[in-house]
């Protein structure tokens, strides 16, 4: 089983994701927890996230930022999420296709169709759930920030996540039988038992 | 003035380059000289090449591949080729679309409109005329080899670049207003001589 989890900043992904990891492991499953961009166990995946992330290019073209997330989530597929899919473990993906849809294709505006072509070999590898969780951006950064004032790079960095969280719900529309939007203003222990029962569902029909 | 240089092993290329670079600029026109994959000037395109062509990934998904040198290409073009273009210079480039044309969508076999479209920003600067210097890979080897017996490493080599040749002479009628297609058995003076010629009538017209 293949599962992916989406959202911004101060949704509590990362500590739900641990959460989750957990639990399974708990109830006896092998689970694989990775990332992206990069992958943790593919040294190649890893080292195109780290040319896109480094701040040292202060110019990045944006097709050349798209096309480098595609390249890596590719290498990811090989060494990671495919080999660890056939020994019939768990796979917990802390971002996937979706961060590119949000991102580059709605807030980014490179366009749906685009962004799936690039993406081609992922579409053809998608999770079977995607736990979208849904936060307002103000909310989120609020949380991070620990209510200190906003500066002008907050409220633009507010502007853009709005775009972002926007292209989540289109695409909580689209892949409706994939991505399931979960209310990022309630507390972690809520959202781990509604998404430990999403999981169960799906783990008894298997 | 964008113009592009394509070919397999053997070519003459590299010197043909070097001599079109001289010729122009004895003339007067100022000229920038790069090369793909990266592109000199472009840090991150440079990156992008250490990256691909990087022995040490000994398993690279072939949409990697492909992504990686989209992803540098356009790059390249924001930082080296476009500014050039700008500022009135000729650009000569050893190798651009037409080989991820070639190699990519032909020969591996990945098809003509993927590559195409991920190489969407590529395909809106084209390149006013593209030399394709064409050559039996069994002679193009040879050369470079100085008639060593061939082993079978030589021989899966041919193999290849005959379906990468067959790319080049099917991107030849395709693209027939953009692409000259260069018979290279001829001499190096005499492709030369054939290549300035063509070059001339187009900085004629300009």
């Amino acid at each position: 089983m293949f599962i992916s989890f989406e959202g911004g900043e101060g949704t509590g992904k990362t500590t739900l994701i641990q959460i989750i990891k957990q639990t399974l492991e708990d109830k006896g499953y092998e689970v694989v927890l990775t990332r992206e961009p990069g992958g943790t166990g593919s040294m190649l995946a890893e080292e195109i996230r780290d040319l896109v992330l480094n701040p040292k290019f202060t110019h990045v073209n944006e097709y050349t930022e798209a096309l480098l997330y595609a390249a890596s989530r590719a290498q990811h597929l090989d060494e990671v999420i495919i080999p660890a899919l056939e020994s019939k473990k768990i796979v917990l993906c802390d971002r996937y296709l979706d961060s590119s849809l949000a991102y580059q294709a709605f807030a980014r505006n490179l366009g749906l169709d685009f962004i799936l072509e690039i993406n081609k070999y992922a579409t053809k590898h998608l999770p079977d759930i995607t736990f979208y969780i849904d936060i307002d951006p103000l909310v989120g950064i609020e949380r991070i920030k620990g209510r200190s004032k906003f500066d002008r790079l907050d409220r633009e960095k507010i502007a853009f996540h709005n775009e972002v969280r926007k292209g989540y719900l289109e695409l909580t529309k689209m892949f409706s039988e994939r991505i399931i939007k979960i209310e990022g203003e309630q507390t972690i222990p809520e959202i781990s038992i509604f998404m430990i029962d999403e999981i169960n569902k799906r783990l008894w029909i298997k």
